[in-house]
Parts: structure tokens; C-alpha cells; sequence
């Protein structure tokens, strides 16, 4: 009953599955919930997942299937009968059936269409038909819908002859002939009405609903915002296409949180969990941006070259190089931190720009001075207090013009309709870098060479 | 039916408020879901708040204001008399009422409890008392338990009974009589079994519960990964005390996922958004880490001087010192963030450690070396031939250097159960950086001097 018995033992599992007494270990494994057996069974190999799977009703099969990660679908996929993998593909949820199904090689998909009931195949062509990030590909065609003319008795009988293929009967949507969306009415309100009450007059008629071209982050804080169960999803047409549910979205929100976590130190796009990515893969996704920033750096050596003779003179300038370039980088990037998940979750939108400027102006010259007090005492030590002097200043602009650079760069990525997640930490850093290289020498070279 | 209908039009709104005509307001809002209306109020003073909600139903009213900021929430209460105050807490969800009472000054605690009942005197206290970031803290005493020797038919009849008072009655709790946890049945199975079913027979026994001392973001991640409506939350003593259903699960893996990724670059704990946050309390949640980072950079200063002599004999070095040390700051944000997230969402446990340290020990080599091919034309151009095997040499070492410490940072932080995110992309850089500089210019001292 409580957490523990969900602990699943290891041991006695690799056994049995190693000396291939699948039914033994199949026995074990029942116990637990089939997102625990999936994540127990996924470190075996192909073949033995294949008899381990064979030992479970049809239904658990394809439950169980459906929670592995995509890379062993696909090599189970190898190893099943087309036979047995289209008894799995029946008993999967639509939306997890078309996205495994749209993963498979185009031959297999062919040599499974035809076997598939022809309800079955119109499904995965239409759920496989919408654009990778709209809601469309992450709906489900999973709902239960109602007639208006209908009393709460003759709905209730329908929802009890579909409960056991649909995917959530807690909302129903009531529709026309053409499909339109007239209401919502929950299970909740089905079950305290009188048996003969009518779905129309019961339904809420003020439905909130997403389109399947939407992007499925929008959709999902729809969800999030009206803590919805499922949210319908129309076409162009406003016809009722499919619902996303909760469960999906907490799946959507979590990548979604992930990806801009990534996107804020440039790591490229990560497919499935790091734990099991490949190095070539890692590899690919850090290095690109780290290149780039390379070159991007050189600007900063070429200011430096350029500043080559107040150096020379003024060694000392150099001990303070890389702390206020860190500073101008370190502030900036808090900013644009703030800013890339604010715009992220809706807290800001792009008409908050303008005020959201001048606090920034005021709070980035709070943190210079601050700092630039911190660092004199030691510009005195090291450098004297000319130096001293060049740093603090130098400080109080590099922080002020950090900030505003990442302040600005998700807004303007935004307005560009890039993704403002893309104004990363490295990216702001670097540019922090070179403005702030220029801004010290200059002022070295300005204030040192009158003194 | 679509979206449209959802955009409120502010201006007669504002007019009619402005005016004084709330009951003109309030008819035109109350098209509108409580969550729109609320986030459409929020702008005005609490008193106009005040005149509108006194035209909604006393439970609109209650769920308007749970809706509001918690800033809003107070000011409204100073507002209310404590008759009426009374009435929009008995509305409220307990969890929501608990939240908003526990942020009340304690002289208005004390004067509200006596007038509540007893029943939501005892709930108050009693969720109340969970620490904060506790599942306790988070859960509510809204759900239905059912006893074991129910039919089917007596569970649907309380459920009817209750429906009204309780935030979910899609999943009951079948308890004994010390409140422990027998079995859990959803409204769907209950719908679906012949009346005269018993509930013992029909319910799941396995059932995954969480603790009430648990931390929320690990119950939040169970019900993500079970796919839950509501999790059971139990006493020390296995007892029932709450559920957290999935749509509080939501709000708090947006409100984890916010501090993780504001942690990512230093930014203390916010609360609340950041376009409504005080410059003060802006100010006062960056300059702490900015300061402390000024300090350790100082380390970085105290190298290069040490190193003077090599430097004014090739000030070329100078020139690449932004480069090489931004660029092992890169690296070293890039695997401090991938291992933050995956530890985060669970993709990755303290064991994988040994395993994943010697990847990223071969995947930084590949960095490293593809960084340097890209920086040796360059160091041959500015610095000549030995500048330019330092430069490169530098580069491999650095990168690698940075990867393992930002690798590593997350885990260590783990295991002295400190929270890995503080692992940030400022505080990396800043290690990365005192690194890179001692590598950089011990390595230009040694192969320059002896060239």
C-alpha cells in the first residue's frame, strides 16, 4: 500500500530473465504498474523483452510497449510478427499508436496499413497528418461525444458502452451534424442530474477549445491556466478533430521545460534521455554553438590587439580582464534568464518591453555600483588608484550594458519570431565579452593616457 | 466556441468600472471563466475588486478570488469584513483556503477561526501544519472515501451525495476504519460494474501513494509518470490525510521548473512574476551571487599576476585570454545544465555517476580537439607558431577540465543533499575560468621559457 511495495526487486528478475524462464519473471513483474514494468524491462535485450512481453494479456502488452523508449520500439518492432505487432498497435492509445507508427520504416508502415480495420488506419493517417509541435500531432481521437437531444440516462448508457476504448469519458463534448462543438458537460454533471434531464440544458455552452495548428506549448498552458481534464481541438473548419488531455500535456510541458533549460547553454535539441544518448549525438548538439562562439570571440582578441600599447604599459589591467568580462556575462545572463522563461510561461508579453527597460536600467545600475564598490579596494591593491579608478567605472557600464543586452535579446528573438529561448547564457556572455573588452581599454586608454 | 470568445474586451469593462457601475462590469465578465476574470480584475484597486465581486454568486466569488495574486488576496481582505471574508473561505478549496489563510497577519487568523466551523476550523489547521515544499503543504482533504463493503450502487449514491463539496470525484480512496488505504476505484469502473458489485472486489489494491513529509516535487513527478488524476497522500502512520490532484501537480512542475532554470543563472527564489516583482526584491535576488562571483574571480587575478613576466614578454597571450577561458566556461554551463535537468526530472541517479563521467570525458576530448583545430589558424596569425601550439594545446585541456567540473558540480551537490541546480552556469564559469587561467598560462610558461 504504500511506497515501498512499488520498489521493484531486480534481483530475482535478471535471474529468471537470464536463465529464460520468461514466464517465472513475467509472474514477478505483474505486480507493478506497467510504466514501472516498462522502466525495469528496457535495459534487456530485444528478443528477451519479446518473450517477457508474450507472457502478459494483450492489453498490458501494449500498455507496457507504449511507455518503452522509442529506439526499442523500433528493434522490437523487428523482432515481433506483423501478426503480433498489430494486435499491440490495436490495443494502444491512438495518439501513442500514431506516433510509434510514424517512426517505423515507410516499408513496414505499408505491410501493417492493410491488415489494420479501416477505423484504425483512417486514424493514424490523420493523427500522423499534422506538423511535429502543433497540437494536432499530440491529440487523441480517444473522446467520448454526445447529441444534445439526448437525457442524461441515454448519455450515460453511451459513455458506459465506450468507457472501455476511450481514452478519458470524464468530459464529453456535445456536437451537431457537422461535428461543431456546442458544449462540455463533465461525468460529474451527467451523474447529480436527473436521469431524464436533457445534455442540452445541462451542457456549458462557453467552450474553450485549441486548434490542431496551434503549437502544443500554447495549447498546454490553456490546459494548465483553466486546469482543464482535456481541452477540445478543431480544425479550420471548427470541426470537433480530437481532445489533448491533461496526462499529455504534463508530458508536453516537462519536454517543453527541458528544451529551453537546454537552449539556455546552446545544447542543440536532445531526443529521449541523456542517460542514454549516444556520444556521437551529445557531441553534435554542444559543438556547433561552441564553434560559433569561438569565432564570435575572436572580435574580442582583435579588441585587445587593438589596445595593445595601454597593455603594455599597464600590465595590471590585465588581472581585472577576465573579472569584469565575467560580471558583464554573469549579469547579462541573469537577465536573460528571467526574461526567456517569463516570456516562456506568458508571465510577460511583448507590450511590457518598454517599462520593463527602464527597470532594468535602474536595477543593472544598483548591481554596477555595488559591484564597482567591491572591486575597488582591490584595483587599489593591485594596480593603484588610477587602475582602481578605471575598473570601477568599467564595472558600472559592463554590468549596465550586460544586462540591457540580455534584457533585449529574447524580446527582439521574440519579436523576429525566433525563439527567445535561443538568447542563451554562452550567446549573452559572449556578447557581454565583447562589449566589455571595448569598454575597458577604451576607458583605460582614455583615463590613463590623459593622467 | 473558439478562442475568440475568450478575448475580453477591456475597454467597456474599464469604462463601466471606472464609472462606478460594477453590476454593468460584472454582467459583461461573467461570460468569462473565473480564471480570465480574475486576471482581467487584478489591474484595479482593491476596492473596485471588492464592489465587483460583490456582484457574483458567493462560490464565483470564492473561486475569483483564490485566482487573484496573493499581493491582491490581502489587500482584498483588509477590505472585506470578516462576515464576508467568512463566506468566500467557506467557497474556497481547502487547499487554496489553507494557502491564503496561512499568509493572513495573525491578529485576522484568530478573529476569523472562531466563526468558521469546526469541520474547516480542524482542515485549516491541519494543512496548515505541513512544512512548505512539503506534499502536506500542497494537498487537499477534498476527495471521497468509500468502505469496502459498499455495492456499487451505495458508492455512486455517496458520490452523488458529495459531488458538490469535493474537488474530484473521479477517483475514491476505499479506507478501514483507522482512514488506511485498502484500495482505490475510479468513477469509471464504478459507472461500468452491475450494481450490486461490491467495491472490495472491483477495487485496485496496488495502490501508489505519497507521504505527506515527502518533498512536492517528487509527488508531482509520481503522478507525471503514473499519469494520475489524484495521488493518496498518507500520515507517518500510513493514515489518509489528503490527495494532490493533477492540476495543483501542474501548477507546482511549472513553479519547479521556473526556480530550476532561474537558479541556472543565480537568480534567487522569485515569487510570484517578474513584471509585478518590486526593483528591490529584483535587486536583492541577483547581487548576492554577482558579489560573490567578483570575489572568487579575484582568484583568476591573483594567477595572471603571477604569471606577469611570460605575459609581457608575449602580450599575444593577452589576446586569446577571453577565448580560451570563455570557452571552457561553455563547455563546462553546457554539461552542468544537461546534468541538472536529467537530474531533475529523474533521467539520471547518483549511480550512473562513474558511467557517465567516462563519456564525458571522451565526448569533451572530441570538443577540445574540434575547438583547437578551429583557433590554430588564428593563433598562428596573431601570435606565430609557438603561440599558437599553446593556444591549442590550451584549448583541449581547458574544455575538458570545464566539462568534468560542470559534470561533476551537479552530482557532488547531490550527494551532500544540497539542491544540484545551484550548480549554475555563472558559478561553472567562474571555476572554469580560475582553471583555465592557471592552465593557460602555466602552460605558456613552460613551452614558451623553454622554446
Amino acid at each position: 500500500m504504500s511506497d515501498k511495495v512499488k520498489e521493484i526487486e531486480h534481483g530475482p528478475i535478471t535471474t529468471f530473465i537470464e536463465n529464460k524462464q520468461f514466464s517465472e519473471a513475467a509472474e514477478l513483474l505483474k505486480e507493478y504498474h506497467n510504466v514501472d514494468i516498462a522502466h525495469t524491462i528496457d535495459r534487456y535485450e530485444a528478443e528477451d523483452i519479446f518473450q517477457l512481453l508474450n507472457e502478459f494479456p494483450i492489453d498490458d502488452q501494449a500498455e507496457i510497449f507504449s511507455y518503452l523508449p522509442h529506439n526499442m520500439q523500433m528493434d522490437l518492432a523487428d523482432e515481433l510478427s506483423t501478426k503480433t505487432l498489430t494486435a499491440v498497435l490495436k490495443n494502444m492509445s491512438p495518439d501513442d499508436r500514431a506516433d510509434f507508427f510514424n517512426q517505423l520504416p515507410e516499408g513496414r508502415q505499408e505491410s501493417l496499413l492493410p491488415i489494420l480495420a479501416k477505423a484504425e488506419r483512417d486514424d493514424i493517417r490523420r493523427l500522423t497528418s499534422y506538423e511535429e509541435g502543433s497540437t494536432g500531432a499530440v491529440m487523441t481521437s480517444d473522446y467520448v461525444t454526445l447529441s444534445p437531444a439526448f437525457t442524461c440516462r441515454e448519455a450515460l448508457a453511451k459513455l458506459r458502452e465506450q468507457a472501455e476504448d476511450k481514452e478519458t469519458i470524464y468530459n464529453s463534448y456535445v456536437v451537431d451534424e457537422n461535428r461543431r462543438v456546442l458544449g462540455v458537460i463533465s461525468l460529474h454533471e451527467i451523474i447529480l442530474a436527473p436521469p431524464y434531464a436533457k445534455i442540452e440544458d445541462l451542457m456549458g455552452t462557453n467552450v474553450i477549445s485549441a486548434y490542431a495548428s496551434d503549437s502544443k506549448e500554447e495549447t498546454v498552458r490553456k490546459i494548465a491556466k483553466y486546469d482543464f481534464l482535456a481541452i477540445p481541438v478543431l480544425d479550420t473548419e471548427n470541426r470537433l478533430v480530437g481532445i489533448v488531455t491533461y496526462d499529455d500535456a504534463m508530458d508536453v510541458a516537462e519536454e517543453a521545460a527541458t528544451e529551453d533549460f537546454h537552449k539556455g547553454a546552446t545544447i542543440g535539441k536532445m531526443v529521449g534521455r541523456v542517460r542514454d544518448a549516444s556520444l556521437f549525438h551529445l557531441y553534435k548538439n554542444r559543438i556547433v554553438w561552441l564553434v560559433l562562439l569561438v569565432f564570435g570571440n575572436i572580435f574580442s582578441g582583435a579588441g585587445i590587439a587593438f589596445f595593445e600599447d595601454v597593455i603594455s604599459e599597464h600590465i595590471a589591467l590585465v588581472f581585472f580582464l577576465p573579472l569584469l568580462i565575467d560580471s558583464g556575462g554573469n549579469a547579462g545572463s541573469q537577465s536573460a534568464t528571467l526574461m526567456v522563461r517569463a516570456l516562456a510561461t506568458g508571465d510577460v508579453v511583448m507590450r511590457d518591453w518598454a517599462r520593463l527597460i527602464g527597470r532594468e536600467v535602474i536595477i543593472a545600475f544598483g548591481l554596477g555600483l555595488t559591484m564597482a564598490i567591491a572591486v575597488y579596494g582591490i584595483g587599489v591593491y593591485r594596480g593603484g588608484f588610477d587602475v582602481a579608478m578605471v575598473i570601477s567605472l568599467t564595472m558600472v557600464v559592463i554590468v549596465m550594458v550586460g544586462s540591457l543586452i540580455g534584457m533585449s535579446l529574447p524580446f527582439i528573438l521574440s519579436r523576429l519570431n525566433l525563439d527567445p529561448a535561443a538568447a542563451s547564457a554562452p550567446l549573452v556572455t559572449s556578447m557581454a565579452d565583447i562589449s566589455g573588452v571595448l569598454i575597458y581599454f577604451s576607458l583605460a586608454n582614455f583615463l590613463l593616457n590623459i593622467a
